[in-house]
């Protein structure tokens, strides 16, 4: 079994425009998509439980008498984390305390200073009240995705958990049952699609309404949690995942191959992409791929990822690789090469970055500590991983004592009547007329 | 002239019913702007400036020869703000000098640790490289909301900033202008509506594509920006814009009454609470309302506002208050009371919050220093003022040196082939097998 992958290089004139037809994603809805979800919305908001209920039955081929019957007690999520064997147990136990402990680093405390006119100014951070987390069922559920989307929320103090999963025809993953009773996740409805992201923002009967929406979805769900967003918050709509690895030609090229192939076996639009100045290392990594794929376990996946969206790209030099870098801004950015520290310096976008050799993206994955919930489709330009900044929210303090409204309020004023909004510059004026 | 502004009590049962009526506001969009606005971004995408200069000739009545005569020379920018008198030109220093002074202290920087493995985990803090900055045309266009946007922006380091706003018929706001030279804005357009949206994200021959867009704007802009949210960012879209106030019946009821106004003035649809556990309080801000409203100049706005969507309420206590406040989640909050930073403490969901009754709204709008961006229609549940974090975003940092890839791969390994992830399994073992 061997596998055409593309090869590019800089030198070609062609080359910006090769990259940019690569790097093409259509991600536009279909039109009968959006109908359907706009009337799933249409109908949750006005028929709330029954509705859902309906849905539930329709699509997930699930009968329930009631929406509490689709509420998995606790104890359940509690039993599904005693079931695991005890290596797998505390894998998820290892992974779970790592990505705790980095996002603490991240919470943001309130803040407020005194200024030279007495004015006290600041922003006061406050978690969100109630989220929902929607895991995919199916072949796309992983436990590991219920760490990284819950434990953040959890260490941002959000008050309510709630995960929504849809479990076709009663069939329930108990792996991702454990990571939700790990995670501590508050309550679980084993509902999903359109219907659950309406109920979460809308609330239903049953179902309270949350402030938030986060975690990975079909077409559907995607179309659904744009159409709320403004009525809740949303994460990101997540692209197919993607790397980019640079390689200097000294790392084991089996390791190169081996990362380009964890990519592309999560479906066959994931992107792995290996940018090199030596081409005589790109040949052995072809070389690896070509040995290596008949023992994966998902080969055609990666087979038809690699002949259909992946490349391996000769550059210049690495100071080159880096540009290209941040043309694509990918969502994974690894670095084998020996002075990977010189080349974070130049990397301006990308979700997260591997630095060194022995930093797989594998293990940042599932048990390094940052969040693998990462901006894809060179959304890297403009957006962060999720976080704990992504379940906090801030307001401003704004406190002025009598002397500094009457020293202020006139430059508040002037610019108030040059805009024509009388009453903000009266506002202001009363406080220092009096 | 006299205005009719309903009264509630929380202790009518009905309250709660009556309250989530007033709130209510419907900001889902026609669906003939949808596909206007579906036809003009394809238009632009396809055609590039041709497209734009089309639209800007048919919804602007400007006629252009090609779209580099649409951009302005700085020096028009640096002549619009040595015009203004010295009254006007002192005040907009002011005010840019404290909103950069209070921006400075948002300025995220990246962090690194290294843990007890030896792992070095963090995050790089970078700014975007180009922003869209939308500055609408005519009655809503104030060069404080230049101020306010392009800022933080630049505080961040964004290394360019686009303003774009429309000009019909070729009229300029020569107000707008100024403040953009003061505000440092890079380069700007005198293009609008959807046609300068699809141009920002997309780019075109003259115009270069940006990373996020920012600013309001109209019915057509805010659905522009839905539309491209993913190929860049956007900032939230914005509904009418609201205050509550809270008071104990201590401050001058022309305060209060002044202050309900200044958000009235805004337009038709703006919200105007007050929440007050005095009854003859409430009493003497109505007749302060009416007194003041006849020297008003935007009385007739105020006097619509104020009728159709304002509110006096009276509370059973300042506690009730704040429960209250927590349901609107308002985007700003007064606190005009005495022991004003007690209440702070029990406010949940708010944009900004004034303390203290000197603290005018819109003495914060124009020069306190916090941002007057702030989240509109409940969305304060979940969201936060505009900021620097706004132009800043973070890749994560991950190096895993040998001997933590041997500790810990295993775990990846372990959580891998449980999620049937072969060739993540075999990326993290390779780096310990050998």
């Amino acid at each position: 079994m061997s596998v055409s992958i593309r090869r590019l290089t800089t030198s070609d004139p062609e080359f910006q425009a090769k990259l940019d037809r690569l790097l093409v994603f259509d991600d536009s809805t279909d039109e009968s998509v959006e109908r359907a979800v706009a009337e799933i919305i249409a109908d949750v908001r006005q028929r709330g439980d029954d509705a859902v209920l309906d849905c539930t039955r329709r699509f997930d081929q699930l009968a329930a008498a009631s929406m509490p019957a689709l509420e998995l007690p606790k104890a359940e999520l509690a039993q599904a984390f005693a079931a695991l064997d005890a290596e797998r147990r505390q894998a998820l136990e290892i992974a779970a305390a790592r990505i705790r402990s980095y996002h603490e680093h991240q919470k943001a405390d309130s803040w407020e200073y005194q200024d030279a006119e007495g004015m006290r100014l600041g922003q006061k951070v406050t978690p969100l009240d109630r989220v929902g987390l929607y895991v995919p069922g199916g072949k796309a559920s992983y436990p590991s995705s219920v760490l990284m989307n819950a434990i953040p929320a959890k260490v941002a103090g959000v008050g309510e958990l709630i995960m929504v999963v849809p479990t076709p025809r009663g069939e329930k993953n108990q792996l991702v049952l454990a990571a939700a009773h790990l995670a501590g996740v508050d309550r679980v409805f084993t509902i999903g699609g359109a219907q659950a992201v309406a109920a979460l923002a809308y609330g239903t009967e049953t179902i309270p309404q949350v402030d938030k929406i986060v975690g990975p979805g079909n077409a559907y769900v995607a179309c659904a949690k744009r159409r709320v967003f403004g009525v809740v918050g949303i994460d990101m709509v997540a692209g197919p995942s993607e790397v980019l690895v640079i390689a200097d030609g000294t790392t084991n090229p089996d390791w190169v191959a081996m990362d380009l192939f964890a990519q592309a076996e999560h479906d066959e639009m994931a992107q792995s992409i290996l940018l090199c100045p030596d081409a005589d290392f790109i040949d052995r990594v072809v070389q690896s791929i070509n040995r290596l794929l008949p023992a994966m376990s998902r080969r055609e996946t990666i087979a038809v990822s690699l002949s259909s969206r992946g490349a391996l790209i000769q550059v210049a030099d690495l100071d080159e690789a880096c540009a290209v870098a941040n043309r694509i801004a990918p969502e994974h950015l690894e670095l084998s090469v020996q002075e990977a520290r010189q080349l974070v310096e130049k990397i301006r976008h990308a979700g997260a970055i591997f630095i060194g050799p022995h930093t797989s993206e594998s293990i940042g994955d599932y048990c390094a500590g940052p969040d693998h919930v990462l901006p894809t489709s060179r959304s890297a330009r403009f957006s962060s991983p999720l976080g704990v900044y992504d379940f906090q929210k801030r307001s401003s303090l704004i406190e002025v004592p009598a002397a500094a409204a009457a020293k202020l309020g006139p430059v508040a004023s002037v610019l108030a009547r040059g805009e024509g909004l009388t009453a903000h510059a009266r506002a202001a004026e009363l406080r220092y007329e009096d």
